[in-house]
């Protein structure tokens, strides 16, 4: 997906939502576990009854991969089904991956061959070699680590290194690599008082934001301080979502907890 | 494995040897093809002939997620192949994993418990909540990236902040987090000069190196700047000795250049 396409969803959504699906088996309606593949089922329940709402979907490749061989079957199958809503979302692999530069070469054909996801997160702290083997596919994008939404945000990413921290220096580099057209970064929603210099340093870009809801963060400030007239973000929000209901309502309550976040955010698409 | 394992299989072996499987289905001999997983068949052939020589075993996820369900399938083989060889072989999940808390302890579980490696490496990135949760597995490892191999290597490790490059601050941060017996760092063999300094900086920690070989990097230049009285090293090799020979052979043409690397590591094995 390109970003012209990527803005007229949000237009026509009104909504800059990302629904996660980190899906965890031990938390899902325990109605869903005489399913053959209750993740899947889960996970299509969810999509169903957020697509009217959510621009993006994430799943986390951790969940998945943590169940092992039937984990990536259910992720591939997500995948299979979200083809379906094709122009209708945009898909994140929140992989965090990186690599030397044949690596990464081989993890850019895991998301964007065989699951066939729009975009990739990815850790800056290889560097250039570790990023650029994701830009050569054509509409396909890097969402780098920026300013990360966890506690241990607080270790190395606010390291000083003349004018720069090490954070506002990894926004600056990439921008040499990438076009805004490819590169998007996560800027956690849990520092919005630093939402507005980042936003400086990359005018053009997306920003991926996770941390609202059970992290902390609030939509608000981050859209007061991050939001361009390009829209220029995706806030993510995953367990206030996903887990919203425990019940055979579950998504149902989903498509509530949706509504109530997207409403917040149709005052910003407004003034796009 | 606990690290007095790992020192008597090093005594044993006189060998410091980890035999990167970065299988790639493109590069194997096309004989291999007519098995029902000729990655699995390559691996393990590599494994039989290389078994003597070599004290670990380093499988780079990318080559196997790239393949898909069968790719995946083949790492879970490989690694039950691996069981029979306990206590011979340390094996690591190059991985480069890392994300906040509750999603860190999810990739714990899939390369301690699903995959059931001894180690993981993992990206500095996030911080301590993004390390910590590989730590609650007894005997169980994290490789954090120190100072990588690659050219992008350049671009933040060594950000100078106050006394400190970047590299040098995940070196001495990590300590905090972790003591030697269950934490490692990768420090690339292209950068010899500065592994000396590490050295001082982390005395008991085992280093993994990769960068020798194919990526330039010497093993003496190593060994004299961060062999330690408890060994400390873990040498890896790849494409030298997994693609040595492109034959039927390529097996016995893997052992004989594990056989030449190891050759070069007898007598600071025997300084111990």
């Amino acid at each position: 997906m390109n970003k012209s396409q990527l803005l007229s969803l949000i237009k026509r959504k009104q909504s800059y939502l990302c629904v996660g699906l980190d899906t965890d088996i031990d938390l899902i309606p325990k109605h869903l576990l005489q399913y053959n593949d209750p993740v899947f089922e889960f996970n299509k329940q969810i999509i169903d009854a957020t697509i009217g709402m959510a621009v993006a979907y994430k799943p986390n490749l951790a969940f998945y991969e943590s169940r092992g061989i039937q984990g990536w079957q259910s992720l591939e199958k997500t995948m299979q089904y979200l083809q379906q809503f094709k122009g209708e979302a945009f898909t994140i692999a929140d992989a965090k991956r990186g690599d030397i530069g044949n690596t990464s070469k081989m993890y850019a054909k895991a998301f964007f061959e065989w699951l066939n996801f729009d975009s990739v997160t990815v850790a800056p702290y290889m560097g250039e070699d570790s990023v650029t083997p994701f830009l050569t596919y054509k509409d396909k994008w890097v969402i780098l680590l920026g300013l990360t939404s966890n506690v241990g945000s607080k270790d190395f990413q606010f390291l000083q290194s003349g004018e720069d921290k090490l954070y506002q220096s990894v926004i600056k580099k990439a921008q040499q690599w990438a076009t805004p057209e490819q590169l998007m970064f996560v800027v956690g929603a849990t520092h919005p008082e630093e939402v507005k210099g980042i936003r400086a340093l990359a005018p053009d870009n997306f920003f991926l934001v996770p941390g609202v809801g059970a992290q902390g963060g609030d939509l608000n400030a981050i859209s007061e301080n991050g939001f361009t007239k390009e829209c220029g973000l995706l806030i993510n929000s995953t367990r206030n979502i996903i887990y919203a209901g425990k019940g055979e309502d579950f998504a149902e309550k989903a498509a509530e907890a949706a509504k109530a976040v997207t409403a917040d955010m149709v005052k910003f698409v407004k003034s796009m």
